[in-house]
């Protein structure tokens, strides 16, 4: 069975490797490039990373992001030589990484066959799609300083921990992005499209917003079901709470539901996975509440079954 | 007192601290820039970096190279991607320096700029300027694979450990080479000028390769002094007896001193001075036979000071 899931990064991957579990078949993730962000000099694709990580066994699950085993002297050094920025967390074993993609696209490779380079090390057994090969970098818009301005997504993330108001979101460069090579295909080839329990603004929104994915979705035959990244009213993980007040989106289940919307009104949705304790009504769309908790391997594989139950 | 010294990377190093210790006056460095490399997207200065770490009481004495506490984590990390050379030993910290350096020259600052801000951390209390911030590396022609081809310098020196015989040494872009702000200057109203021990060929004979500076010591009215390198028939350290024979020089320092020549007709050297064991006789050069071992700073200080007398 061809699967072709649309995902972020740190709930992407677990949500991943539950599809991986379920159905060891022909998956195809198409991964948030939107965090993506050039530092030091080194290209960094926070979510592909995480994603191939966590799919090839070298994530750290108990820090919940970045590599196994991970140290941090460039940092400490980075920060001795007064290199800025230093709030944002460069482990060793990730830079080489990044010292590879670096090279690599500098040479002229794409996004799209670095990282196929990258997993013939970590065997994700996951075909890892960027959205676009193309830089289209999420900013966003905030008070700071006296004046509103708009500072890139990792600034916010992590710098300021999402805990500056964001007036709105941009993806710069978003309007002369392509789709990578491939992206379109898995979405209108698929048996079936799987929206992740990722952040619905600056993961599967910034993805949708690559001119031409959007009507992929809405036009494949393939049936589109999604899962709620809200449970109750709070993310099951991140700061999607952060991000949905700026696109006037309310934190739950049912508010990211109705945001997506129904395919037979121009939405993205045949289907919507809800947690078991929550409830929700979407127009058009069949909503099914079961676990979403994505405790282990076995419990998400359990949510895709699930996903793959509403779908038929 | 004004001092200005040529030298390449490790000898030079041990040689500069030395001066340091016998003369905390004024002094200046133009250090070779010939082994320089480009790696793994890296700009690699690695007589430059000996230099700085070894003054900054950064280098790892007992190994001789690199950074003390030093690790290999992201060369074995590039080693599990496949990426190519896996050869050149590139330390964890080592990296840092090289991704500050590596941004900077992207942002369009000169190598001049960038060591000076790489030394705002070291303290070098030596001025280090790079002999130009032209790119011009050295090349060594060899026989290789059944064919006679030019290798980087650091390709022969680390991966062929200076094994393969070099036909000759030939410095890419140097005929457009200028030297770096302020390296005529050093020399032309320096007090005196030193010629480090270092290798003859790959470290002086770099330095000596950019247009103007042979020149400008020619005719600097202060006097210049060299320090062989080569004590009975054999380099301190390093391997100038890989190098030597292929420019037909003999490696004694008899040989050297003969290489370099008197000023007088065209050459470096005013004084040369010799281990205490060796005997030489350059024309036109005042030949004097000290200890010259650089065992530790105060038998270096030592071998500067009869420098400086000589040059009296």
């Amino acid at each position: 069975m061809q699967i072709t899931i649309l995902a972020g990064g740190i709930g992407g991957a677990k949500f991943l490797r539950g599809v991986r579990a379920a159905y060891p078949d022909d998956l195809t993730a198409i991964v948030n490039t939107g965090d993506d962000v050039t530092l030091h000099g080194l290209r960094i694709c926070p979510d592909l990373d995480s994603v191939m990580y966590a799919l090839g066994d070298g994530a750290d699950d108990e820090r919940g992001w970045g590599r196994k085993g991970e140290s941090w002297r460039i940092k400490d050094e980075l920060a001795s030589y007064g290199a800025e920025p230093s709030w944002f967390g460069l482990g060793d074993l990730d830079i080489a990484t990044h010292l590879v993609r670096t090279r690599m696209l500098d040479a002229g490779y794409s996004l799209t066959d670095v990282t196929a380079a990258l997993c013939e090390r970590w065997q994700p057994g996951v075909r890892l799609l960027p959205m676009t090969d193309d830089r289209c970098e999420t900013h966003v818009v905030v008070d700071l300083d006296g004046s509103r301005r708009a500072i890139h997504f990792q600034e916010w993330w992590i710098k300021h921990r999402a805990a500056l108001p964001a007036r709105s979101f941009v993806q710069v460069g978003v309007d002369d992005a392509l789709p990578a090579a491939g992206v379109l295909e898995a979405i209108t080839t698929a048996d079936v499209v799987l929206i992740a329990p990722s952040n619905p603004v600056v993961s599967i929104g910034t993805i949708l917003g690559v001119p031409g994915i959007r009507e992929a979705i809405l036009t494949t035959p393939a049936p589109v079901v999604g899962l709620s990244p809200i449970v109750g009213n709070a993310p099951v993980r991140g700061m999607a709470d952060s991000c949905l007040p700026a696109i006037g989106v309310e934190v739950s289940a049912e508010g990211v539901g109705r945001h997506y919307g129904s395919r037979k009104e121009g939405g993205l949705l045949d289907s919507w996975l809800i947690h078991d304790t929550d409830a929700a009504s979407v127009p058009g769309v069949t909503v099914r509440a079961v676990p979403l908790l994505m405790t282990d391997d076995s419990a998400t594989a359990a949510m895709v079954r699930a996903a793959l139950d509403v779908a038929r």
